[in-house]
């Protein structure tokens, strides 16, 4: 797991690629919970998710072969990866599921990367991602399971600290694993963490029962941003060390947290980006007395229509 | 003009019952311009304007009587007064134009409060809202005219002062001028101030240019939130005393910016929400160099769908 120091390097290296999300706060009065919440308007991201911190410390960490860069995701990763890749001047190659949406295909291929949408699932992407990268010599920049990617997540943590010190539970979603395994490592015990996963997609959940990563199905409404089909090996680890409280949520969960996002606070967030809240406003994770919850709101790359009613 | 302690003393007044809402900076390099910007992000308040602050301030300096409130509106200082009046457990009527749009009414009627929509545009609510005050004896919360109104306002600029001491410039929109005059009098020539206007609705650029407060027609894109016929008497005197550059910008202008926002930021503005940053991108206002130009993005009262490409 990244150290904080290999953090604060992360976050000097991308700082002039991504932008220091603000917070905002919430009295218990606003959402009828017991305790306050600090939300991390990490949507409010360039390319609209978390993704860009991994994306650029990854590539800024290494040497980038001729070949470029090549990255499988279910969008937003892809995005971000084309969008790093656009600023940097370097050829990307993405590659995408078919169930990604429209609003994530759309804006990959407006930064000129070359789009491939192919397979059911996020797991067939990656698998054509790596047969790619083996055939021209291009750099993998993985979804969530390498360490350059945790660091960078992980300076959110950083910054969430800086701006929210009374914390002491964070919330983040969870597919394979990345924003998690950054942030945990970031805390490193000085919060309890709370991973929230889609009922169809529990790979955190999974691994901890089973005390391996393991194979789940990848199914239901965040899947474009949270269906990966197994924690990944790094998250895993900082699960077994760290430990984490995951939570599996229902669709209908995420989505009421979705809509109550844009009714009390104008916030258009896509499913996965709406999952941290899902656990807390559904009661799925009860809080202890006296906690100080911060929520992780990570994406937001959804047609906006589809956030109201 | 309210004076800083004023101000101050309306935050404290006020504070339990609204969000103070953050900032978020955008270098040149995202925004093609040749200065940082510095977004304030109102659109997260409470009831997804400004509105709240001026409102809430209004009924907690008054005696309220029995009959409660009565307010006009293009809807936002109506759903703000509403919200008001059930957290304060007083009575509302609410009076708003037939260009209102159903994502206003629909929360305003939601509060429980009397709502009546009438007239063409704001101008003719106005008129209903006062005949019915002087029937009933109900307190009269005025969308910007009032000294508690402009105080409340006014709270945003002490925040975006603390959060961004080093602003030279901020950018406001303005229908009738109580967000333009809370803020300026807080800052009280600390900052220039620059006024966002449609050019179908330019209140303040013609009063500035007749010498008084006169009528102009009201329309165009923004028109439920700017469509103010002339500017505040309260306002006004402020611009005498403070100047302040009034640009007037054309509804393409609104509407670039507005999907700008959503393009690059995620956020879901209403026109008249991003106004503000349209005479910015427009370039209809160009600061002199050196600058540090704040921006209040000040509402997102709209269906989110209307606010993609």
């Amino acid at each position: 797991m990244p150290t904080q120091d290999e953090i604060r390097a992360a976050a000097g290296r991308i700082a002039p690629h991504i932008r220091r999300t603000p917070v905002i706060r919430l009295a218990p009065a606003e959402t009828g919970l017991e305790h306050p919440l600090v939300l991390k308007l990490e949507h409010l991201q360039v390319t609209g998710s978390f993704k860009p911190r991994g994306a650029f410390n990854r590539m800024l960490s290494a040497a980038v072969p001729e070949a470029g860069v090549v990255a499988a995701s279910g969008g937003n990763h892809g995005l971000a990866v084309a969008h790093a890749a656009r600023s940097l001047g370097i050829r990307a190659e993405i590659f995408v599921p078919e169930i990604t949406p429209e609003a994530k295909r759309a804006r990959i291929a407006a930064t000129g990367a070359t789009l491939t949408v192919g397979g059911a699932a996020y797991d067939q992407a990656r698998e054509a991602s790596e047969a790619r990268a083996a055939e021209t010599g291009a750099l993998i920049v993985h979804a969530y399971d390498q360490p350059e990617i945790l660091a960078g997540q992980g300076t959110i943590g950083m910054e969430l600290e800086e701006d929210a010190p009374e914390l002491t539970h964070v919330v983040v979603a969870a597919g394979g694993g990345g924003l998690y395994g950054g942030i945990a490592s970031w805390y490193d015990g000085r919060v309890g963490m709370v991973i929230a996963e889609p009922e169809q997609c529990p790979t955190l959940m999974v691994a901890g029962l089973m005390g391996q990563p393991t194979d789940v199905p990848a199914g239901g409404i965040a899947a474009d941003s949270l269906g990966a089909r197994r924690v990944g090996d790094l998250a895993f680890a900082v699960m077994m060390e760290q430990g984490g409280r995951a939570v599996a949520l229902a669709d209908e969960a995420i989505r009421t947290a979705q809509r109550w996002l844009w009714d009390r606070l104008r916030i258009a967030a896509e499913p996965g980006g709406a999952a941290a809240l899902a656990a807390v406003l559904s009661g799925s994770w009860t809080p202890p007395a006296g906690a100080r919850v911060g929520v992780v709101v990570c994406g937001a790359n959804c047609d906006p229509g589809s956030v109201a009613g």
